[in-house]
């Protein structure tokens, strides 16, 4: 019985407590905050906690808000209607968008900083599944994600198929790939390696390690385009006024690519946290559905719950081949979607009409699936 | 006529005095050394003078010792003849091992340093150019490179076509996408942000900042490599002996490929130079055959070389299309040939039976292209 009352107004957050949270690896976090955002559009008759849910998992560096993100995709009449589902949406644990992380108070009253433990995927499920019992919510009609997202969905289908109706992961894999966690930990560096680092327990100075995260955000950039549509966009033009085939090489002279990615980084430090960062990019690394279950074949072969599969044809980051091993293991697997883009990864956020479709597609099948509980 | 008495012994280097080397842009380097290996077997009776000269193109961290990085490929009875051809092969203007680079000494005896200019693939084929005159070199049977060789091959084409009976660029395009710069520029970002760098004039300095080119170096070994082949060899093991799933993230618990790609980056501080490696990734930035000829196309289209065009299926960096798009447009297109390969951009190197048989292919076209003078 969903607690309607703990329900913020649609669009917009509450913060509840979860209880503590016990790791894979075995740290208690204390009292773990989440943050999270409900969508549902009063004018049904359909009370909000009567509506079947939909369980929204948000990218690494995404939030609770997922009309923000995903505006094309969520609201009354868009694929995920807010006019007939109950939609929620959690920032992980881990983050810096309002649940415990981090940057967050640790019981003695300074941020946790490098006493946060290393967390997994598995990790977040379990803080976001202490949320919905709290919330009362034991039925989920549909589990949606992509990315880090993705790899939420997948385990929420293996660690809780009793209240999951159906799942849809997009644009991920079944566990990190080797060249993934080569890129991912080298973003990780480049934050150990700004001085302001400082172990990770900068919270109490003046200044954070945010070059350093602007350097991985960089990187990190590139590895969700694809190289047709960067290039289709920049080429090889320089930045309005800047010559970077002048005499002598200016760092101050560039490439509109290079400006685009300096922006990038720039609008990350405003509003992302560099502990934060370092903390999911890790749990990014252990994503292995494979890991305690006998493998990852054995694991996906056991899975119970209906999921259709996503991916962009020009995915470098995780590639759609991944896309294709998880529909061929996946124990009730009901469908592979395509979207095809020059944008690579990130294809999932810009091509609106192609994942909007998809969107549909998944949620009409769930529907079939979903019998009303009696 | 070959000055045969300018030649080091077959197999060693020697180091000329090319003369000032004119930038594009316009600067001067006054007394510009290059050193250049030499291959030719003795154990013929055609004099090495006489023979038809190959001249071979190092890529970003190569040198002139190509029977060291390409040592399947060049020797007696290999796919490159030694006992047939005369084989060179130049370190590039502004590189670090043996020709005129940023840690070299200025006219004033101090490293250039940050006055060394912005050069561009032209630059260094202006210098090897010069080089060739030196040496009596008026007839080129073919030049042959890859990445950054392949650049030079074809400005080498474009630029004295007069002399230049064939040309083999291989794992290369007419000119950096935007997704290249942007990989390539973040690193010299990576360079810049390590505090010994010191603006570019660390070389009278005790410390060099070596650990901001092994950042670079980590996430281009990552673009050189595809990922089926990284994951193939690593997957998600850990390192013997370390534990990256541990209660508490530690840098020193590491996956495999993390130590892995501190091996690469640690290989390279060892033997390369951070100033060249700014120089030389800017000029890959600056790599353009449009530039001042009206356009990459219509400069690729009055070509006169006879040109043969090789790449690597899963290239990431230099894309199969961007070899296409060069085959479609070369004014005298003599053939395409794929490497099929996991192993990415890295394939020229890795897979020698492949990369044997598009030498032997090509080497025989040349022959057939190749008049003896009379």
């Amino acid at each position: 019985m969903v607690h309607i009352d703990l329900l913020p107004p649609s669009g917009t957050s509450a913060i509840l407590n979860v209880g503590d949270v016990v790791t894979e690896a075995g740290v208690t976090i204390p009292d773990v905050h989440l943050s999270f955002h409900a969508f549902y559009d009063d004018a049904t008759s359909t009370p909000a906690g009567d509506r079947p849910l939909i369980l929204l998992e948000h990218a690494l560096t995404g939030d609770g808000n997922a009309a923000d993100w995903w505006s094309e995709m969520i609201g009354a009449g868009k694929p995920l209607d807010t006019s007939r589902y109950l939609v929620i949406c959690s920032n992980v644990l881990g983050g810096c968008q309002g649940s415990t992380g981090p940057s967050s108070p640790h019981p003695d009253g300074r941020a946790w900083g490098s006493r946060f433990p290393g967390i997994s995927i598995r990790d977040m499920v379990t803080a976001e599944k202490q949320l919905l019992d709290v919330l009362g919510i034991d039925r989920v009609h549909a589990v949606i994600g992509a990315s880090m997202g993705g790899a939420r969905a997948l385990e929420w289908s293996l660690m809780f198929p009793e209240i999951i109706v159906s799942a849809l992961p997009i644009a991920v894999s079944a566990r990190a790939s080797a060249w993934q966690i080569g890129m991912q930990s080298s973003q990780i560096r480049f934050i150990e390696a700004d001085p302001h680092w400082q172990g990770g327990d900068y919270y109490d100075s003046p200044d954070s390690p945010a070059e350093g995260m602007g350097q991985a955000r960089r990187i990190a950039h590139l590895t969700y385009r694809g190289e047709l549509e960067v290039d289709e966009r920049f080429g090889t033009d320089p930045q309005q006024d800047e010559n970077p085939y002048g005499p002598y090489r200016r760092s101050d002279q560039r490439f509109a690519v290079e400006s685009y990615l300096d922006r990038q980084a720039d609008k990350l430090k405003q509003r992302f946290d560099a502990g934060s960062y370092v903390v999911l990019t890790d749990a990014l690394n252990r994503h292995d559905v494979g890991r305690g279950r006998g493998g990852m074949n054995a694991a996906l072969a056991r899975s119970q719950v209906p999921t259709m599969v996503a991916g962009v044809d020009t995915d470098i980051l995780y590639p759609w081949h991944q896309q294709e091993h998880l529909s061929r293991n996946l124990g009730d697997f009901i469908g592979l979607s395509q979207i095809t883009s020059p944008t690579g990864h990130d294809g999932f956020l810009i091509e609106g009409r192609q994942m909007g479709q998809i969107l549909q597609k998944f949620l009409r099948k769930a529907e079939q699936l979903d019998q009303p509980s009696l």
